[in-house]
């Protein structure tokens, strides 16, 4: 166990890429916890583009991490000391870690306790059973309204969200489209995830791939990426379409704000509609949804993938996984066993 | 009457603003008709940001009008001449005349019979109580589903669609907030229309005068514009926001498609969401609505407001008056008594 508390602090806010000097690494004492709260050994750090945008100075659906903040991430980890009710030692819990070795739970700031007993890694509680993993159900699920026989597009689909939202997808009886940057995570969505077509956007002539992988034209999108992707798929929605807004990496590392398609217009033609939507609204559900999940996976029906990178130190730099399409499934940090 | 069918022909597809000289003026034969016609000649034309849509090569909810066609146009007109037992000679029609003196309604272009009686100018029936108006209403009533207490804020507020929007709106409860093009317009909005607010978005400062008049922010959208006015609403949107997307007339003389707002991203964190719609998916509900807008006409709740200019000839010309922002209500020609 950790004689000290490894801390990131948010030191500059960083312009494009993130770098590791952006972040102070400081070792402060291991907390001590009074009446009512607990001590939580951080085993696992997610990493999701969220956390880009919270560097930025620009109030989102949480205020921006604060210049010499801790930097604000969910996480699991294992209650190492209890003085409250609520936590017993020993328990697997989730909730916003930061990017830190150790953090206090209390009334002001909550953890989950997790299921125990279940045949999957800890981490697994970062992906499909996670918040990427709920993201997915309750786009697919509520705001979609996915039904048999829809066609559905999932961009980012070799991600956290989309990997799993796919996955549902398929479960509800839709056609399955995947866009991903590279031909093994194509071959990981139609093989292994059962996708019943991938897209490679980075390969020459995609969007002609694409029109190929759609012939009855796009019923859903659950959208995770924007920019040229988006344009791709507004450019073949059918009429009624419902478009799942539930990400726009593909402008995170911008200064500016994530800019619409060029082809929104597309919208009024095709009377389309797009829901944004945050995983926030849905906590009261997150039972439902966890057992929902937790019931497929035991069923064989769905798989949570990692990828895991390791070490608190090396977590700044490796957020730019997610922007360059590194990360297959859910991308965590290992910070302790 | 006439003596021949004038008749406006596309003869090039206009880049930008639209010339007179992109038509052709031809003369011809008033046309026959056979057993099931009836002969309309046309009193008003319907002039529309669709017109402009129409005149270019790419395909929307119509197809575009061919080179050497009639240039394809909603109006009204008297039945002269019958041998169908739908049209009575004298009955006052609906439909698409086109561009033209004469029209022939038959099976594959039939036209709508209009009440006879009521107190106000045909020209009515292509503004409040026509397809804008109708356009109005269901944006309003169905697709945003305002109620009572919601802030409203409609742009091209002036306009054809805009006008009855508000009215609409107003009447249902909600506090209304115009955006309209000079100070006449805005006056008028207040004034006569009984909106809560106008914002005159070519006077400086007006994105401080917009931020002004929704101090709770914007619970709807009724988006007639796109561009800088969509992406002002944009940054005001409360959470939940509904955004009816009902035109997008800022980017219909460009040669591109209409482009998303650069704020796009806003409707993730708000949570908000964007319907496109067509009046053309509403049909079988027309006359529901147009009994329930006559209904406020004749209480005096809403105005039809027209700008009525004339002559056939000044018709291609007279639509860039729409993209000027130089009508007031609904832009029509009046081509015959």
């Amino acid at each position: 166990m950790s004689e000290v508390n490894r801390r990131l602090l948010l030191k500059t806010r960083p312009e494009g890429r993130v770098k590791n000097s952006d972040f102070d690494l400081v070792e402060e004492a291991i907390p001590e916890i009074s009446d009512g709260e607990a001590l939580i050994r951080t085993t696992y750090l997610s990493l999701d583009p969220t956390n880009r945008v919270w560097m930025t100075d620009v109030p989102g659906y949480l205020p921006p991490v604060q210049i010499g903040e801790v930097m604000r991430s969910g996480g699991v980890g294992r209650v190492v000391a209890s003085k409250s009710d609520t936590y017993k030692e020993g328990q697997l819990v989730n909730g916003f870690t930061g990017w830190q070795d150790y953090v206090v739970a209390s009334d002001s700031l909550p953890f989950t306790p997790l299921p125990e007993g279940m045949d999957v890694p800890d981490s697994a509680f970062l992906g499909a059973l996670g918040m990427t993993g709920l993201t997915a159900y309750f786009g697919i699920t509520d705001v979609a309204k996915v039904k048999e026989g829809d066609t559905v597009v999932i961009s980012a689909a070799a991600g956290a969200v989309g990997s799993v939202a796919g996955q549902i997808a398929k479960i509800l009886g839709a056609r399955v489209v995947g866009i991903a940057g590279g031909p093994d995570k194509c071959a990981w969505l139609v093989d292994e995830l059962g996708f019943d077509a991938a897209v490679d956007y980075k390969a020459e002539g995609w969007k002609d791939k694409f029109k190929e992988a759609t012939p009855n034209g796009v019923d859903v999108n659950f959208e995770n990426v924007g920019g040229e992707v988006m344009e791709a798929v507004f450019g073949r929605l059918n009429i009624g379409a419902r478009i799942a807004l539930c990400g726009l990496i593909s402008g995170y590392n911008d200064a500016e704000a994530s800019t619409g398609p060029r082809n929104f217009s597309n919208l009024i033609t095709r009377r389309a509609s797009v829901q944004g939507f945050l995983i926030l609204d849905y906590f009261a559900r997150i039972p439902e949804a966890v057992g929902q999940i937790a019931a497929w996976m035991a069923e064989g029906k769905l798989q949570s993938r990692e990828t895991v990178v390791e070490g608190l130190e090396n977590t700044p730099e490796s957020l730019n996984l997610l922007f360059d399409g590194k990360n297959t499934g859910k991308l965590v940090v290992k910070i302790a066993d």
